[in-house]
């Protein structure tokens, strides 16, 4: 995919949103950078839930809402399981009210855009400004360059090699989701798919701060969860569920560190793990 | 209608075509004026048929065509008898080539802008810039102010009434689609529908040169040519046709003078009228 191709593409999800389309567009276009990426229609976590937001910058940690009186209703959450959402703890969110007024329309889209070049320049000046590349954004390296992974910053890898090795396995292919660090004593590795199937009905609750894990299979389910605590007790779990990014791409998101919380499972609720951490070094 | 409604609808035109979309945001953002008015989807009359283009700039006569090199077979004619087509003689044709480089198509876009700015100052030094006003542009006024009527201006009025008035007419309300000037001595209004209907199947052909007139009323067709030879061989007809412009509203534009072509007439073809002044002093 090209840089032209993905702005399209984001671009295309405004397509029957026409007053959407109208400010996303003047907003990429007055912006002019190459080096800034976008996204439009982010899901983000919120303490009550989901949100939707129409357009993200997330070099800049910002969002743009785009508040049309008329169609207010018709903005619906088409989330499930594998929904990418992100973490937005401390993200800005900026308003874009549409009015029949041209020019009113315009220059909110105007000042947003100036604020964008600003926290922009900001941090070129601090040395934190990271240039948008699509190659390299999905590149495992930057995060063994950084030393850690954390949740803050929605790690994300676009395979459970790219994660393995990111994590030190050396694996020239890998077939399976879970297996122990080569590196790390005492830990897993884990790449679970948070939406119902034949075989596990897995769920992450309480805004990321649970696993619920209910093995499906006949002859194990009815004793995995006693075999699991006998087994892996003292074992942590680096987790990286399976989701799918707004253009429908598959991602395994980092999102922290878990162990079995033994008091809340139970046969009856399955598996229960609860999170450590928020943030690996690695 | 104002004016970001009118923006938004000939945006909203593109939504299915994601580069055009692009292109034409990109244009209209970084054009930034709201006295420079566009379209998109012009038809347009060629030496050998019609054409569409994508974008057109009727203060400039400039038209834009997007090539995409995947879809070149997509762009289809949706051309009926009340599509609104303009003379296009003398317009310019800028052509952007889409590729997978964002800058190379930006960079195409930019000095397309910049063009469009030129020709903006250039009228404005000559004094012939007239500013975009969406509630004046279809003012019958400025026909009476300029002094005449010309096809090479494509001019356009919403109502029969309108443009009855632009010609002396001085009427309350009119029903009918032919009378007599009271003004211009041996000439006729005459409002007619290019579209078959119960009464009528009327056509313009050969280049806007030449209307076919044919009737189909019970008891009146048997004798419909001879009739009308007879009784107005030698009246001048200034032609408004009833056409519907790119977001769906009536127009009657001005298409020319027409006399009857006897030689042609006959009862099989139907009236035949050869068009004899493309200009029209009022």
């Amino acid at each position: 995919m090209t840089e032209l191709e993905f702005i399209i593409k984001q671009i295309s999800k405004t397509n029957k949103k026409n007053y959407e389309n109208y400010v996303v567009t003047r907003i990429w276009h007055k912006i002019n950078n190459e080096e800034i990426k976008f996204v439009t229609q982010q899901y983000v976590s919120r303490p009550n839930g989901h949100a939707l937001t129409d357009m993200y910058f997330p070099q800049f940690k910002l969002h743009i809402e785009i508040d049309e009186p008329f169609h207010e209703s018709q903005k619906e959450l088409d989330i499930n399981r594998e929904t990418d959402i992100i973490e937005a703890t401390g993200h800005i969110i900026e308003r874009i009210k549409i009015t029949d007024d041209l020019r009113y329309v315009n220059n909110q889209i105007d000042s947003i855009v100036l604020k964008i070049e600003a926290l922009q320049l900001l941090q070129i000046k601090n040395k934190s400004f990271e240039p948008w590349n699509l190659k390299k954004e999905l590149d495992p390296l930057q995060y063994k360059i950084k030393g850690y992974l954390d949740i803050k910053e929605n790690p994300a890898f676009r395979t459970i090699l790219d994660a393995s090795n990111c994590l030190g396995q050396n694996y020239k292919g890998v077939q399976q989701a879970w297996f122990p660090s080569k590196v790390y004593s005492s830990h897993y590795l884990w790449f679970p798919k948070f939406y119902e199937n034949a075989r596990w009905d897995n769920k992450m609750i309480e805004n990321g701060n649970t696993i619920i894990e209910k093995c499906k299979i006949e002859g194990k389910k009815e004793t995995y969860v006693q075999d699991t605590i006998k087994k892996y007790k003292s074992i942590k779990r680096i987790v990286f569920p399976r989701s799918k990014d707004n253009l429908g791409s598959i991602l395994y998101k980092f999102k922290g560190v878990f162990i079995i919380d033994e008091e809340r499972s139970n046969e009856n609720i399955g598996m229960v793990y609860k999170r450590v951490k928020t943030r690996f070094d690695i």
